[in-house]
Formats: structure tokens, C-alpha cells, sequence
């Protein structure tokens, strides 16, 4: 089944994915499906889809990340929809599911990617708050890699008119995660003082935005000193540079009696001195490891992991501290109820302007390795996206675009880029920190 | 300096209590100090006094607490105030520290005593917001069974008009714990289902009230059958019998997705079951060892207390299970500002009769060993109170009483008893437990 060698083939549907064929569902959802899909009909059977998906093929380096072409009929079944992807969100649980040190990602071979954007093209007969038309969020314990996915209706959240397809796949993973640290886990209230550690990355850039919706928040973070301009800018107190200063000491000698709350996405030492940091009544969310990311590959990571493991707390030596320390990982939270809320939640945010997702750089599926690579080294400031489309057909259009005068608004095409004025933004910020990707505009594939 | 033999002896002061001789402060408060101090006058000399307290002389069983006299001043220093004690709360904590357990009780010889409730007799002359003659509520890491203490001004708190000196010496220790682990560790809301272990004391009873605060709140509490009216009628959802039942089945089969909340004073095996029971986003708060103190002396709890050292969750775990670590004791606690706030909060949800403290039964302190057994054998419901004046006194007055008619009400000996019906009505429910205890009502002693 694993085919480690073309970086595009065309393969067998993978065994989980052999549903029963079904018919669609009849009426507008069925028209809607029948014009969506079009594009993909002539070079699939009857009821069939030809679709690219980006396939963990076994544990290790970027190359263990194949871009297959996948053929095979993609029913909405009960209570789901079938989705056609727009734009999906790389999460830094993808690089360590990539090396296997994450354990919700089942064993190769897999189709990756937790989170997603795009619009419905058919929903099960039985679905009655979605339809064909309808752009929406998905979230998934993994699968929406593909420019095709068939999820149920209730992992889809429908995207406010406003909201981009990139911005919709930014948000859900990383806003979710910092929303619930912070107010489930953290508590967090006016006039506490929180540390984000990588706070350049998609998840410190929601934390902070996160933490100005309530007031009087003192937000410390660390990043590289080429970023400070930027999430300061997006409302950090105070950025640290964690390569060149001890960020203990600055913490300290800026607030002597220590943290509130400190999210904790590295573990290992800085999990330590982060309870170290915290004031009486301080809580520690640790919510990932990235420092057992240190080499593209998984030989030092057995040891890595161990190691990670060994990280203790006695409940005696909590009492005596009055601290707490959390565990918040998205991808084993089972309860759906709350993940669902607090998504309506941030929706809201987002309509009423507090929180925005910041796009970094976008990559097409078959750069997927850049994409991850770019996060592996932390350069990014905010999210990674990946592109369903073939970047082929998307340079041809950038060709288009250029002969055109910059300010002209597009056509149908674009109509899911709601704000070109945020996306010229964060371009040109990119080209200001001197680490601008592709930063291309998503486009529709299936017009 | 230590003595082991006599009960009541009397004895040098200890060697933390030797202060400069001072001025007591001028003005009304001198006067009322001059007042209130007279009984003692006649076997102290001039500025001494003469009391009696409770010192711990080693660390072991329940002889190990010896009530003592001592003479000598006690002037109120710069922000101190002079009170005479009449009332104290025993808590958990005292029986580990009498037994070597509790790393925040400094060494024998130590007076004992975290809480306790009296008037003010005199105040240092910068204290501006305490004069003589008011009512405080009193909190200090030891030394408050005694007669009489001196402490920091900030360290009293007023007590509202209706507030019994019982009720008041039962407030603190068990009221603030239960607060912050609710409010600021648990971050209880609405809807959310907490259980109580010992949901019969101090602490669980005060739970069990904080969560009626807040709306929709199921309570589960573990405590001996016998108890199980008294505490559902104090508004305890589900009363669970510890001896009898498994409360971890019981409580799957009432709420088969488990809690969002766990307190937990037992430490050990609780903990891990505890840890099992809860929700994802759930939180357990660890804030005791009770089952450490398994015998009466300290042989046993050596080994206890490394097993106990021994309970520890990695962060891995943590994450995977998206829960929450916490631990709590008010002893080690210096965040006073933050003692303070929430006093102020519970002294207002008294006031709007949202919490009442519920006394279990009084001794004096040479009954401190029966007190002590009452609540090593888990036998209280609510609070055991020391009362500093002699049983021997309060008899007479008690011989003097059953002469007259049941309800006429007492002079200004009493006015401290400001809800008579109250005491009564926890007497009778002692009556009906079988296990009434001396149930004395407190006296002025300095009258």
C-alpha cells in the first residue's frame, strides 16, 4: 500500500476509506454537487473522484510525505458532508506525527492533516444544518490533507462571509488550543501576566490576541529578535529573545514575583523553569514538545521522547508550591461539545474584529516539505498554509494577474478572499522581516 | 524549655515571643485593653500577662500538645494589634504537624493554632484601621491557641455583627481553601459537577456551600453513612459511602463521563482514582494528606509520607489526557494580598447568608486531645473548636444556666453567641448522631 518513491502516482484508496457507494442526495444539494464537482468528472468513473492527498507513507524525514493522486467514489454518508478543500492548516503535532512522537496520528500509511477550509459540494441525506454551497471549517484527528474530504457535518463550522479560506483554515487548531488554556484550563483574568513561549507561531499569535480580549493582561514572549517588530505589533508586551538572553532572568527582572500562567509548548528543561516561574496560585499548561523536534528525523527522538517522558511533578511538592500544571493537547480532546462552543466562540471573536488569524506563508501540496520545513526552523510569524491546488495552474494565474493594474478586484474567483487589504498586510510585512514564501492567494480550483 | 510531663505548668515564653517591652498604645484603646486585661492582672506584673496556650513539645501522638502558662508582655508593635483570643479552629493540618508531617510548623517547641477569632485589646500606634474592641478574625501559620496573641494588624480580619466567635474561628482555614480551589485553581462555573471527599468537614462542608453560589452545580461527597442527612441537607447533591461503596463505581453509574472537578485532602491511591474520575478540561486539586495520617503517632508515616512523595503525573500524561494537576494548602500560601481579597469575598457571602460555618462541637484546651481524636477518627460534622478559657469555669456557668428557664436570653456575656438558634440546632443534630460532644457554648472570659 506505501509507495515511497513517485512524489505523484496514482494509488488505491487507502483502507480506511472504502465506504459502500450511496447515492448523493437529491434536490439543490445534488445540483450544487453536480456543477462543483464537474471539473474532476472527466478523468473519473461514474460516482468516482480523481483527488491529490498528502500521505504520511512511514516515520521520519520531510520525504516520508507523499503527494499521492487518489481515485476513488467519496459518498456523503449519513450525517456527513463531502467537502472540496480550499486551504488547510500545518500544526507543528504534523511535524512530530511526520517522526511518529505523536501518538493520536494512526501508523502509516496515513492521510495527514488535522484541520482545514473549503466548501461543501453534497451532504448526507439525513444533514439538515449544511448544504451544498456552504464554506466551512473542518477539524479532524487527521484526513484533510486532500482536496477532497468526507467528514461529519458536526466537525464543520460554518465560515463567517468576512473570512477567507486561509484565515479560516488558521483559526481552528491554534485558537481553539490557546482559548482553552487560557480560559478553561488558565483562567485567565484581568491583570494577570502570561509568558508564550514561541510566540511567533500560530498558537502565540492567538494567545496574545486572545488574552487583549480580556483586560490588562501582561503578555510576555519569546522569538527570535527578527520578529520581535511583528508580534509586538500584535500586542506582546514584552518579546524576549530566547537565542541570545535567558529569558528566566528578563522575566524576573521585569516582574520579580513571577507569572500567572505560562503556556508551555517546548517541555523538557523550559517546562521546569516555567513552574519555576509561576507566582503562588500560577498554573503551567504544557501543551506540546517541540524540543524533541531538533533533527529532521526520528533516531534521536527515541531518546528525546524518553526523556520527555521522565518530566514529573509530585502532588506533594504542588501543595507546597500552590501551583498547578495542565496538559492540553487538541488532538485527544474527545469532548466534541466543548471544542463545538468554544469554535462558536471564536467565530464571534472574529466577527467583532478581536481576534484574526495572521497567514505567514502559504505552500502548495507539493511543497509541503518547504511548508514544514519553514516551521521546523521557526521562521514563521503565524500560520502555515498548504494549498490543495497544483501550483502549476496557480503561477499561470499570478502570470494573469500581473498584466492586470494591482488594485483591480477580482472575479468570482477570488470571492473567498473577503480582505485582500489584511492579506497585502501580512505580505508586506513578510517582505519587511526578509522571509517571505510564496505568499500567494488561494484560488478556486473548481471554477 | 520543653516540658513533657505536667498538663498545666507554668512556663517561660518561648523563645520566638520575647519582645522589647513597649508602651501599649494611649487613648480609648488603652482604656479598653486596661479593661478586658483585668482579670488577668492579679498574678502578673506590671505590662505582663499571664494565659494559657497549647504547645506542641514533640512530634508524635496526642500528649505530645501540652496547655501551658505562660506570663510574660505582650506589647503590640509597630502594625500589631493585641488580641484575646475566644475562640480557635482545628484543621487537618494540626494533627500532621503534630505528627512530624507538616514541613510549615516550625519545630517543637511551638505554639499551635492557624486560625482562631477574639477582641482586640490593644493596637501598635501606626495601626489605623484596628482599635480596641474589635471583633477580628485571626490568621498566622501557628501560634494561635492561646489566651492572648499578638500579630501583624494585616492578619485580622473585622467581623460582620452577626458573626459568632465560633463561626468566626471556623471560617478562615477551611473557607479560603475550599474558595480558591473552587474559583481559582478549578475555575468552577456553572454546570459543572465537583466531588468532595470528607464532604462532612471543615473544608467539605465549605465546599459543598461554595458551590451553591454558583448555579447548576452537582456535588458529589464522600463521608460515612451516618452522616449522609446532614450533609445532603447542606446541599450536597450525592452523598457517597466511602466504607460501604466503591465512589468511583457509584459515581461512573450517576455520571458515566466523569467530573470536571476533584478535591481531594486524602493524597495516595485517592488521587489516582480521583485523577481516572475526571473529564477532559477536567482539574483535581490536591490539598492534604489525610491518608498519611493512618495512627495516632509517627512511626507509620514515614514510610507513608514517601509513598505519598511518590505520586506524580508527567506532563505526556497530562497532555494526553487534556486534565489538570493542582495542589493547594493555605499554609504554604504567601500571597497575602490574594488571602485578603478572598476573606473579603466569603466575609460578604456571609453577610448575604450564602455561607455559614457549621460547628461540630467545642473543647477546651485541655480537651485538646479529645478534639484531636474527634476529627482523626472522622467523627465531625463541620468544624471542632478550641475554646482558650477553662472547662472548669464554663461549667459553673453552665450549672448556673440549666437553673434558668431554656430560652432567656444571657447578659452581655453573651453577646458574642449572636445566633443562639444556630448552636442549638447543631446540638441537636449532634443529639441525633449519637456523638454529641461536650457542644459548650462559648463564653466571655474577661468579664
Amino acid at each position: 500500500m506505501s509507495n515511497e518513491e513517485a512524489p505523484i502516482q496514482q494509488q488505491q484508496p487507502e483502507p480506511e476509506k472504502t465506504p459502500e457507494p450511496a447515492e448523493p442526495a437529491p434536490g439543490p444539494a445534488d445540483e450544487v454537487q453536480r456543477s462543483a464537482a464537474a471539473p474532476s468528472a472527466d478523468h473519473a468513473e461514474e460516482k468516482s473522484h480523481t483527488f491529490r492527498a498528502l500521505v504520511l507513507t512511514g516515520h521520519g524525514g520531510y520525504d516520508k510525505i507523499k503527494l499521492q493522486v487518489k481515485t476513488q467514489m467519496m459518498p456523503a454518508g449519513s450525517g456527513e458532508v463531502l467537502v472540496r478543500v480550499k486551504a488547510c492548516g500545518l500544526n507543528f503535532a504534523d511535524l512530530m506525527g511526520r517522526q511518529g512522537l505523536y501518538d493520536a496520528l494512526a501508523s502509516p500509511p496515513v492521510t495527514m492533516g488535522m484541520e482545514c477550509s473549503g466548501v461543501i459540494e453534497a451532504a448526507g441525506e439525513d444533514v439538515v444544518d449544511r448544504k451544498a454551497g456552504d464554506r466551512v471549517i473542518v477539524l479532524s484527528s487527521s484526513g484533510l490533507w486532500q482536496e477532497l474530504v468526507v467528514v461529519p457535518a458536526d466537525q464543520t463550522f460554518l465560515m463567517p462571509d468576512a473570512m477567507s479560506f486561509q484565515e479560516a483554515a488558521a483559526l481552528p487548531v491554534n485558537y481553539l488550543t490557546a482559548h482553552m488554556m487560557l480560559f478553561e484550563m488558565a483562567n485567565l483574568r484581568p491583570g494577570k501576566s502570561v509568558l508564550v513561549h514561541m510566540a511567533a507561531g500560530g498558537v502565540g499569535i492567538a494567545a496574545t490576541q486572545l488574552c487583549q480580549t480580556v483586560g490588562r493582561v501582561t503578555v510576555f514572549g519569546t522569538a527570535s529578535a527578527s520578529k520581535h517588530e511583528v508580534i509586538l505589533q500584535g500586542g506582546l508586551s514584552h518579546a524576549i529573545d530566547y537565542r541570545t538572553k535567558d529569558y528566566v532572568e528578563e522575566i524576573r527582572h521585569i516582574s520579580p514575583t513571577g507569572l500567572d500562567i505560562v503556556l508551555d509548548p517546548l517541555g523538557g528543561s523550559d517546562t521546569q523553569k516555567g513552574f519555576g516561574l509561576l507566582k503562588p496560585m500560577g498554573t503551567i499548561v504544557v501543551f506540546g514538545a517541540a524540543n524533541c523536534v531538533t533533527g529532521q528525523k526520528k533516531n534521536l527522538l527515541a531518546i528525546a521522547k524518553t526523556w520527555y517522558n521522565q518530566l514529573s511533578i509530585s502532588t506533594l511538592k504542588l501543595m507546597q508550591a500552590n501551583k498547578s500544571v495542565c496538559g492540553f493537547h487538541l488532538g485527544y480532546m474527545k469532548d466534541l461539545a466543548l471544542i463545538r462552543n468554544t469554535m462558536e466562540t471564536l467565530l464571534g471573536l472574529y466577527v467583532q474584529g478581536k481576534i484574526k488569524p495572521r497567514i505567514d506563508s502559504t505552500y502548495h501540496f507539493e511543497e509541503v516539505a518547504d511548508a514544514m520545513r519553514r516551521m521546523h526552523e521557526r521562521q514563521n510569524i503565524g500560520k502555515v498554509i498548504l494549498l490543495p491546488e497544483p501550483k502549476k495552474e496557480e503561477e499561470k494565474e499570478e502570470e494573469k494577474e500581473e498584466e492586470k493594474p494591482a488594485d483591480v478586484s477580482a472575479g468570482p474567483q477570488e470571492e473567498e478572499e473577503a480582505k485582500p487589504e489584511e492579506v497585502k498586510e501580512d505580505q508586506v510585512q513578510e517582505e519587511k522581516d526578509g522571509k517571505s514564501c510564496t505568499g500567494v492567494r488561494n484560488k478556486k480550483e473548481d471554477n
